[in-house]
């Protein structure tokens, strides 16, 4: 489609306005402005109209949009509207934290867990199958596995990053404190926790600054 | 400081800076040229001077960066050169995992977890004290807490956010899926999980168009 060519700033807003969206409809509201979205969003009303003009503009002056319409084109454009199939590499505090998610609702299917020690072999978390580190090639390529969640010591992460790239893993969701470095085709996605931490500090001190 | 107005893309790369001459500086290295920090962080050395330029430039031409004092004046702008006291309200596998992670040596002390759940009075994490809830008030005004990490449920974030603005606490580290409504003076920084996964789902659907 030709006129997909949108800026990275408003793809950063889209799951926003799908999680309004997905709000507002199960709150059984079917028509909405730009300026009631506005209110909720705390989002100028000009700025939803310049973002969703992007894709076409669902809406119709005087009429507002179709919630639900404008709900699934959005869930469309983000690659929702199918389920994508996941496991979660290392099973610690963090990767336990994330199988107990329900990422389901959101069209993300978490199928395993691997980690290396044996112990946790035939366990479960959530009816999540624990699985070993050695089983990963062959798990990956049979269930079809798209992405893969990093949740390992920072010192085995491009170890297995390599082996994921290799079995073609289409994305990796990144919560290494580490920037990876993989073939363009394969989509990293970083959860740098230090590095928000830091934004939010940054903006402490320049508060501060401006008093 | 009146040549302060950074622009927010070079706020958002500070921290990867500052994780990237914190490695060379634990590998010994004490001089580095933009090109040679172009290579490692994947950024071009025209935009590292750039970015760098924003802090009154601290490189010399032909002799590179001192990385020790790049690094610490990048951690005072950061606002990182000095400790900050966090408390982690939800004591669940989230804010568990959080409690595992040593953000100390970032800047960060966790200091308390928060929970409702009786059972966990009198436990801990890593040392770190599970304490209840009707506590809150009392032990941020005595210990001077500045910022609080929310990893409850979506349904007790609001009213939890407005006991802790009302004590005075200075940032919010948000977790739960949901934007937050607090004064001006009040920093939040949200880490939205679903969000993430849908910007990643949106780069493998848009990969796949482009083939």
């Amino acid at each position: 489609m030709e006129e997909r060519e949108i800026s990275k700033a408003v793809i950063k807003r889209l799951p926003r306005y799908y999680r309004y969206l997905g709000e507002i409809l199960n709150n059984g509201i079917e028509r909405i402005s730009s300026g009631e979205l506005s209110g909720k969003m705390q989002v100028t009303a000009s700025q939803i109209r310049q973002d969703l003009n992007n894709f076409g503009g669902f809406g119709q002056q005087g009429y507002g949009y179709n919630v639900k319409y404008l709900y699934d084109e959005i869930g469309k454009i983000l690659g929702v509207n199918r389920m994508h199939s996941m496991i979660i590499i290392g099973g610690g505090n963090f990767g336990h934290a994330l199988a107990n998610y329900d990422f389901e609702k959101n069209g993300f299917a978490t199928k395993a867990i691997f980690d290396i020690r044996h112990e946790l072999a035939g366990t479960s978390i959530r009816g999540i199958p624990v699985l070993m580190m050695d089983q990963l090639e062959e798990y990956i390529e049979r269930e079809n596995i798209e992405i893969a969640v990093l949740t390992l010591p920072k010192s085995k992460v491009a170890e297995v990053a390599d082996r994921l790239v290799k079995c073609g893993i289409r994305a990796l969701w990144n919560f290494a404190h580490l920037d990876l470095d993989v073939p363009d085709d394969v989509v990293v996605e970083n959860v740098h926790l230090v590095d928000s931490l830091m934004q939010l500090s940054y903006r402490i001190s320049n508060y501060e600054e401006e008093l």
